[in-house]
């Protein structure tokens, strides 16, 4: 198999340099071969190359088997609205392109982690939620528009029948093979593209009849998410919506720095930690590297079908945690200062 | 003062009936006269009228000093999106044609209610946070398309430098007038409305030099109030991302039962609980009427000036829940069940 590894900005090129040891190691230990590849996306190929996705990179890209990528963004163009290169433009490109349709951001809880949350442990002992995030669609790829005098901004909130049918199906499929419970969340009250997504969830809802499906407006799971996430299982949304709620849930997990992603669709899976590039930390080994370590095994099992491949990384996080370790962004209290441990130490 | 009541949908005429009975005691208390008159909004209204908002509620509402709302909303329209008349149309109707387009959310804690978030009270203490959610553009406005085969569907994000400018103004303000710190929040890495958001929000910055402005992206925020909700003091956000920010906000209050809002903007002062119709206790003398009541609060110290009184309610409040009073949402696994009250024992 062959990988392409894309380190994108800030602390994304540490984290996954620990991502592909891990895999490499998965390769010696059971005999699969890995190749590698590496190309630049985001600011640091703005720096090389004037485009934050560089045609090679997509080809690349589009050539491989799986891609790990890091972590994207730069303070310089967050403070510059009118910036017209920016960043984020070549990971949303690159959804596009591969056609990258459906994001998977599973919210594992480690139990030696249930003390790093702010939320209290009761609320989230046993929460295990599977988001599905629509993912080259809604306000983010539809038209925008300045006005000449630039006094007025807008972005087209859209969506076609075919892109929510093909994201339910996948989520469906998912909530059948885990506890059959489904909650999809719009602004049907609201939003004329959300009652399309509700009318269209419901109809396929008919051919999953053994799937338990619930709607809920964002508002109300933005708030249920805190108050009671164990009521969730797998969790169907759009674009921003999801941006929004998993970045929220990820407080179950302790910290960003815990969760990966899965973005799959038409072809090649690309896995991501949902964490950013947090410039402030960036090159002192202080970033979490166990989310690039998850998005591997993600890969493991989603686009290799290595199941146990995948069980073994997370076993392994599972041993190094219970014996202590954390890195600053998972520590309490509690924890022993000897064993907080950097980027290196950790992977 | 000659106020509104609109008592609305599910619970709204339940606990309007107590936000209500306090201004007649604040009334009598103070020597002030309060003159009362009441109308329909929503489904209550397309019962009656066939209109969620009738001509001679409008005519009422802008003939009065002020408003007090109850709820809206009803799971008959919500699951059926193709409904045409929907009972929110004549809540957002209503705020376009009053001018409402500041809406103020103060998340308040009551030191009695630690316990009743899921968030642990350490995280929770000495939390105080004012949303300023703008509440007459945005997606919610901008023009709703469906395509006439009905396989697509659009609504339009869109910002006008005016619209971001009024409420700016009004936020830095209240930034100046509490602890200075003003934190704006967008999706300007993605959204070109979010872009024009955060440069009227720079250039109003300056005209407030002694206000610490920082600019923050709605996923981040959305993470950020669940891990440290104590790093906010004013927030200042569109439409859509304040339904989702203030609703997740109000778990850090330990109830939606327990907050308040002021959509306030051109002219007559609209208030009213954030929390929902709530139709599966409609009538069941459960809802916590002190939203209702805080929202009185709030009228009485913006629209009417009446500090004083409005301190009384959050002082009787705060005495109510010392003695351990509790309504159903607000109460524990410690709560003295004989505390446990209905919605009239507690109004
Ligand atoms: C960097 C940004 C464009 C991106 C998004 O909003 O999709 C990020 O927040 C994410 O969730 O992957
Ligand atoms: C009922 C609905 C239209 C409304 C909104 O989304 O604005 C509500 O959620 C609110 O926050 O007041």
């Amino acid at each position: 198999k062959h990988i392409l590894v894309i380190p994108g900005d800030g602390i994304g090129p540490e984290v996954t340099t620990w991502g592909k040891a891990v895999l490499e190691e998965i390769g010696k230990q059971g005999g699969h071969e890995f190749t590698f590849d590496e190309a630049l996306m985001g600011h640091a190929a703005i720096e090389a190359t004037g485009n934050p996705l560089p045609d090679e990179t997509l080809e690349k890209a589009k050539a491989s088997d799986a891609i790990l990528f890091g972590a994207i963004g730069h303070i310089k163009y967050d403070n510059d609205p009118s910036a017209k290169v920016r960043p984020e433009q070549g990971l949303l490109k690159i959804r596009k392109e591969l056609g990258l349709y459906a994001n998977l951001r599973p919210i594992m809880l480690f139990d030696e982690l249930l003390d790093a949350s702010s939320l209290k442990p009761e609320v989230l002992r046993g929460t295990d939620i599977l988001f599905f995030r629509e993912l080259t669609g809604d306000v983010y790829f539809g038209e925008k528009k300045r006005s000449e005098d630039r006094n007025s901004a807008s972005d087209l909130m859209i969506y076609h029948r075919y892109e929510v049918e093909r994201i339910a199906h996948k989520a469906f499929e998912a909530a059948r093979a885990r506890s059959k419970r489904l909650c999809s969340v719009d602004k049907a009250n609201v939003l004329e593209a959300s009652r399309l997504w509700r009318e269209v969830v419901q109809e396929l809802a008919k051919q999953y009849p053994d799937v338990e499906t619930e709607h809920m407006f964002i508002d109300n799971a933005a708030m249920q998410l805190v108050k009671n996430p164990k009521k969730f299982d797998v969790v169907l949304t759009a674009n921003l919506f999801g941006d929004i709620l998993t970045d929220e849930a990820s407080q179950i997990a302790g910290s960003m720095g815990m969760l990966a992603s899965a973005s799959v669709g038409d072809g090649t899976g690309f896995f991501e930690p949902i964490h950013g590039s947090a410039h402030d930390i960036a090159g002192q080994d202080k970033a979490n590297p166990l989310a690039s370590i998850l998005s591997v095994a993600l890969m493991l099992e989603i686009s290799f079908g290595l199941k146990e491949e995948a069980k073994k990384i997370t076993d392994a996080i599972d041993k190094a945690l219970k014996a202590g370790y954390r890195t600053g962004d998972i520590a309490d209290a509690h924890t022993d200062k000897a064993k907080i441990l950097g980027t290196t130490a950790m992977g």
